[in-house]
């Protein structure tokens, strides 16, 4: 185990070796899931606070089962009608979070980086459950957990991301994730949601742009369907949801120009007829609940390799 | 024990003999609710899903109090701050929180049929916890339960039901669950709050209507108050609050007309002073508390029988 | 031990002994949240529901903590989305949590006196979490623990309230709760923002009030710095926040005119800049996270003696 992080902020900067820890641990993790009882005791007397200062279902109830599942006690925050709304600065209602006894601080927030911001200023352990346009580590992670599942060794691997790859905090953790472990990345969706020096050809190692998704999908290994945020289309970044589910919206036609059983995914929730269609949506290659499932084991694993005492016996 | 069911949706298609059986096991929730430490472990290790898309207090909070007492895991989901707000479908909501390790689904709904819907696309146990006019089985059993600790057998027995039928839940899943016990029931309140068929003379077997609430109480064995939306004043189905209390309101003259001790009861919140007078609500006869009580118990005996082990030592 | 309440509504009324008692009390709490595994099993099957009608983070938090690491079951209830907003009176509300089966219920109300009213028409223990501008109690037993953990006995010892005094349950409750244990209090501040009678010269015994800030804090041997509500200014009490901040802000030049480490406290949220200088906020001097770390352990004393079991050990 190379395991030494205090934090999970981002995992730019992580080692081929530290994503697969948190992959392993993943699946004992699973194990666990699978008991008749499902709870294992490593957490126990441990305070992990979810902080989510941007509104979540899934991530916040992943993270919420995750922590109970090994026994933590659990606390929810959010913006609204808590001291964030009162004024108080970013830095004290972090301090205060600390100084109320968590050992786990993990946060959803607007702002880009708030979360390396908080983890220099506090003791607890910090997880990054979404900064902003910024990273969402935990995702990454359970993506290429599942893709690992459905394909084995990602290496060489190539998987297709398409969407609105600009404002998309999965997509950049996803790259980050795959990347190390040895997946190649074809980027596809409307010029005007690429990053600038992307769309202009100054791509990451391993990552290609194809704007044509027919193209970028033929003999791919999998596709990762980002959620479009329809209020890009008020900004002007599209012409109509119509004219960008025409063109870049997963249909059955075009997910069948991958190799046979090529898994499609999503981060949810999905706008159904606009990035994806039903049918592909709940079909055969969807992987989209196995992603949910997953997303609890991942959360667990990190959660134990942050504070967790050794023991993963059932309590 | 005749148990077989897999959700908890409505009771309109329960056999006495279902009825029963809850009752029954109601009777052994409340015993572990009146131990020192109220706590068996029947539910450890399971998850219990509270996906509230409507505001409640007492039904929510009493779900998830009956939860803890069987050790469940319980996480809470409201519309606002969720998925549902993102445009997420509510089929896809569901499968999420199924996804995310859901045992039960404790759901209530604006829509009428929307737990039908989910029930019929999740794995998890759902208990329907008042779907829009439709049904609140779980208020039904817990009314049932509370009668038969004031009246004894309910075979024979009169009770009133005042008030907004027709666009009470409350009213439909009392009378799924009281007749079959062999209670009839007597309907009262204004005409343009019965549904059109029953206010014509077509009703349901062992339940009559009679407008004059004084002559519907007349030697009842029990009332229950129906809660006045006070909207459907705007809506003009009523012409003030004022006479609505005066002609249909329970005073303490008019419940004198029941039997001796005959109870008087409320699903709550009241509106005092509207469809209750206070003296009535918090008097001698009032069972609405126990009501509350035994609703916790009722919940309780439904979590075991859908997915609880047999154990109910304490733990 | 001289401890015979049932609730704690406020510290006006309560002896030294008492004080002392919860004092003692807490110190063993902060042994168990020193523990590895920070739990204790003293209030094991209770139920402890928190009844926030105000919003509140740090506050609600803590006593959510502290009834977990008593192994209780919490559960929360705020006035939005709850029967609170269906009309239902306070009166009904607190009888429907007791019938829930809560042992205890902390409760946040901006009326002040809604937990007396409470208190008088419940079975259920009640804690007064603040109401209105009357008493925060919880408040007053932190911040005597804190004091006395940086100054040892307080017999003696001056103490300087600053802000808004007559909005403040903070100071009415730290009055309350210092002075038995011997300490004198210096009120200062605006005059608008003094109670009249205060403002006058009839103020209880062990206060004074020293509308100069540098008078009053010259030789003090600690100063606790209240929130100021930012509405006042509207409302025509204050010139403006930056006047305020110049004539009654804690700086770190005035901070300096207290005893060589002189503590400076804050109930939070701070409104850094106004109130407070960051400096000093996150000074040397500031006591601000130990009063939350030890608001916890406080909360905790209070939740054991109201309805815990004697058992300490560890679980």
């Amino acid at each position: 185990m190379k395991w030494s992080r205090r934090h999970v902020l981002d995992t730019d900067d992580w080692s081929r070796e530290e994503i697969e820890a948190v992959l392993e641990t993943t699946g004992a993790m699973v194990e666990i899931l699978q008991r008749p009882v499902r709870r294992a005791p490593p957490l126990r007397g441990k305070t992990v606070i979810l902080f989510f200062a941007e509104s979540s279902t899934r991530t916040r109830v992943s993270f919420e089962l995750a922590a109970k599942a090994l026994s933590a006690d659990v606390t929810n925050i959010t913006a609204s009608g808590s001291s964030v709304e009162k004024g108080e600065t970013l830095y004290d209602t972090v301090r205060t979070l600390q100084a109320l006894g968590g050992d786990i601080v993990v946060m959803r927030h607007a702002s880009s980086g708030a979360p390396y911001f908080v983890a220099e200023r506090t003791d607890a352990a910090v997880i990054n459950a979404g900064d902003g346009w910024h990273a969402h580590p935990t995702q990454g992670l359970l993506d290429a957990y599942t893709l690992r599942g459905a394909l084995g060794d990602l290496k060489g691997k190539r998987i297709v991301i398409v969407g609105d790859v600009v404002h998309s905090r999965v997509a950049r953790s996803d790259i980050n994730t795959l990347a190390p472990l040895g997946a190649t990345i074809t980027l596809s969706g409307p010029p005007t949601l690429m990053p600038a020096a992307w769309r202009r050809g100054s791509l990451p190692p391993c990552v290609t742009y194809e704007p044509d998704l027919d193209r970028a999908l033929e003999g791919a290994d999998g596709v990762i369907a980002l959620r479009l945020q329809k209020e890009r289309q008020e900004g002007g970044l599209l012409p109509s949801l119509r004219e960008y589910s025409h063109v870049w919206g997963l249909t059955e036609a075009r997910v069948a120009r991958m190799r046979p059983n090529a898994p499609v995914m999503h981060p949810g929730p999905m706008n159904e007829g606009v990035e994806i269609e039903a049918a592909v949506a709940h079909g055969a290659r969807s992987l989209v609940e196995t992603q949910v499932t997953n997303g609890v084991a991942v959360r667990m694993a990190l959660l134990y390799l942050l504070v967790g005492t050794p023991s993963l016996e059932a309590s």
